[in-house]
């Protein structure tokens, strides 16, 4: 029989990797209610927005008036996506708790989401690691497709642990390792962090699934396996395919609960507001969100 | 890391499984016409039908005409659920290759599911047992609510040893542990399948989500670390609410198999011709199948 950690922390990423992905622009004060709403349910960790550039994100423009408006509650790390110095700006003023920066583990994906290789992206990420750093604030990296990319297809797990030290060694305090496409399966995630794990602590590794086919609790499952304890999720599992109804997107915050709860699994989160707060969503998107727990709700059970 | 087995035989229980639980009735032309897809996909193993009475199951009345007409295909075993001695009959008249007894790890649901005691169930199902055997008939015997009941709740995991022990006494070849009401969390398949296979040898036992919690590939996960090498699916994920589009039934055969085939263990499945099947299907229901692999395919994907 296993041995399962008994508490994880859960990264809520709905407001901004599930919100970023959705057709309909959620207005501001609905998103600010949310995210309150979010705080009120036990999250120790909020990513509220992105300090982009409108033109690439449009659905997280109002990134400023959220920060400035959300209600920060003491223990909570409040933490928004930042691409840059400037974002970084941004992050600083509106007393954003942590900064997440971002890069690809392929090459290709790399240059194509933030227009550098690999190798460029690193002096662009460590001034704003150092910069946000000296502001004391927290750090985390993210690193995309992982465990496969659309333009390159696999990546070596050497590729993933080189960045990762980099990345480590500049000062990012952890490392969210994403199937950005969702095409990882377990015995991949299994293999992948073996690798990882030999080269890096696993108190520095978040995992950060999208549930495309189906696997990402399988591969949360092979993950808790391995010990770690930190996991992205939206609720409702927001941020599918921004025109159909009911695509799966992120791993949806709610079913992980469920299942973790289910196994004796700690996350300091009360189902009953993670529940309200998706119902709260759901209306403000108009559509219905594809998470098995909110299927179970939306027919009434 | 973990050592998975190389192959898995999928039992397909679309044909009874999910179509018992589907509001629309198909036309027995086009389940034929199906089934022989199925077949030509590669099956191992189809359970066409049941012949229960149709008052119970009027979906699946026509099983004497769909085991008249399907094309039989050599080295597949066509299987069918018998309730009694009087389904058995049938099964026998209709030349099927298995038949599948059922009962329940739960007094109180196996009460209501077929107005026996546990003890009084043994004995109705050792005359068919012995009957199909003495027709060179293999013996599924489908145990349900292992994992949890929708009256008693938790059920320990001696009574599931206990009759399961009695069910292969009396000649049955293969024992399906079903979550039936699809409750099972990963530690708790762990723990189950720990004291089971103590008692009983792996190779008699196949396993049977429901993936109403999304927690079912997690399941499996679990169970191939077990080393169990037949599950059981419906494809598509047919056999969820009856009423509600996109609501999970039983683990979708195309979900499963791209776990499969992507963590290289062989199911000697042909997915192009799933998914042919299931579109046809699909068709026949006139509406979507809730599995990710036909969400995917449902947009374009």
């Amino acid at each position: 029989m296993n041995n399962w950690p008994s508490a994880v922390t859960i990264k809520e990423v709905g407001p901004r990797d599930g919100l970023q992905n959705e057709a309909i622009q959620v207005a501001t004060e609905d998103k600010i209610h949310w995210i309150d709403m979010l705080s009120e349910a036990g999250f120790q960790s909020i990513e509220f927005s992105s300090f982009v550039h409108p033109k690439w994100i449009p659905q997280l423009k109002d990134a400023r008036e959220v920060a400035g408006h959300i209600k920060r509650k003491p223990g909570i790390m409040y933490a928004a996506l930042v691409p840059n110095a400037k974002g970084l700006e941004a992050a600083i003023e509106t007393k954003v708790d942590e900064a997440a920066v971002f890069m690809s583990a392929s090459e290709t994906h790399n240059k194509k989401n933030i227009n550098k290789t690999i190798d460029e992206t690193f002096p662009v990420l460590e001034e704003v690691v150092q910069k946000a750093k000296q502001q004391g604030m927290r750090v985390r990296g993210y690193l995309s497709t992982v465990f496969g990319c659309p333009y390159a297809g696999d990546i070596p797990a050497e590729n993933v642990i080189t960045i990762s030290r980099r990345l480590l060694d500049m000062g990012v305090d952890e490392l969210s390792l994403g199937d950005t496409i969702g095409v990882a399966n377990p015995r991949q995630v299994d293999e992948v962090l073996q690798k990882v794990l030999e080269n890096i602590s696993k108190d520095k590794i978040a995992m950060h699934f999208h549930n495309t086919q189906g696997m990402a609790l399988a591969n949360v499952l092979v993950s808790l396996q391995h010990g770690i304890t930190t996991y992205d999720s939206a609720l409702g599992g927001l941020g599918g395919c921004p025109y159909a109804q009911g695509a799966s997107g992120n791993l949806a915050t709610d079913d992980l609960v469920h299942m973790l709860h289910g196994m004796g699994i700690k996350t300091g989160l009360n189902e009953e507001k993670l529940k309200e707060a998706a119902l709260f969503i759901q209306k403000a998107l108009g559509k219905e969100l594809p998470s098995h727990q909110m299927q179970i709700l939306n027919r009434g059970g």
